[in-house]
């Protein structure tokens, strides 16, 4: 199935000159949604995933069928003051100054297996705030893996070394 | 499994005075996570489900694992201004003031069977106001389901005549 087709294009979203990459459509679908989830999990059968994680909210989405779809567990990336529990922090910098992510700091087990998982790869700044947080707990970072890559936005550069993976490409 | 030994009291959070449900350590347990979805799933294996609405952010997790499992589509219901279409919205009340959520105009069309999902069932007031989005764009109420329900708040009254599910209930 061509997941391109369950893509919508909003312009000017979040704000005037961004063209927005809406995945709705493709939630809603029954069979694009399924389908997204089962390629991602087969890229993944052979690695052996204990976590995925998520970042709030879209990220939730995603992880937390792929979590079940892997029979691994499913843990929460949220902004500051959401999580309950201790927590480990951060940063990454926004176009003005900087946001925060957290995790509960008992979220992972040393040399736990962690997937990162996100709907869309822009310019990587969250995803490697997620991937910092994993290495500060101390788990292995199987990879990190994405519906949409926004690949003119060169994200993929600033996670190196950590394996990417995404579904569906943009170039422009 | 006893979903309970995964369910975390946290005292005072959000604020003096309050017990919160913190279910993180349950999603975060392979066994935990998928044993629930697998009973949400089936309990409702003989209803039709086309869609299963969640709202952000907690409810992303348990509505794309569920959704994912039922093989439905999943729809967000999020925050004002956070979803990039046209949207609908319903107003519900907090302790002081009021909030809304809005979903897509086009998120469900006219009598798709919608299950409404979410993490924890308080008040119920997010939850009427899902059921009342739902309505407003013609679809129908399977039910609504919750991993846990804090049944000392009532929410379960407010939600009348709707069928309610719920895997895990405090009586107080």
């Amino acid at each position: 199935m061509d997941l391109k087709s369950v893509i919508r294009d909003i312009p000017d979203f979040p704000k005037k000159g961004i063209l927005f990459k809406d995945i709705t459509p493709l939630l809603q679908s029954p069979q694009a949604f399924t389908a997204a989830i089962d390629k991602l999990a087969d890229y993944y059968k052979n690695s052996h995933v204990d976590l995925v994680f998520g970042a709030e909210a879209r990220g939730f989405i995603i992880g937390g069928a792929l979590a079940y779809r892997l029979e691994a567990g499913f843990i929460p990336a949220r902004k500051p003051g959401k999580l309950p529990y201790l927590t480990e922090a951060a940063t990454y910098d926004l176009e003005y100054g900087q946001d925060s992510l957290e995790v509960h700091r008992d979220a992972i087990c040393p040399s736990q297996h962690v997937l990162i998982v996100d709907d869309v790869l822009a310019t990587g700044g969250t995803a490697k705030a997620k991937a910092e947080l994993v290495e500060k707990l101390g788990g292995e970072i199987v990879g990190l893996a994405f519906l949409v890559e926004l690949s003119f936005l060169k994200g993929r550069q600033k996670l190196s070394p950590y394996p990417v993976f995404s579904l569906v490409k943009y170039q422009s």
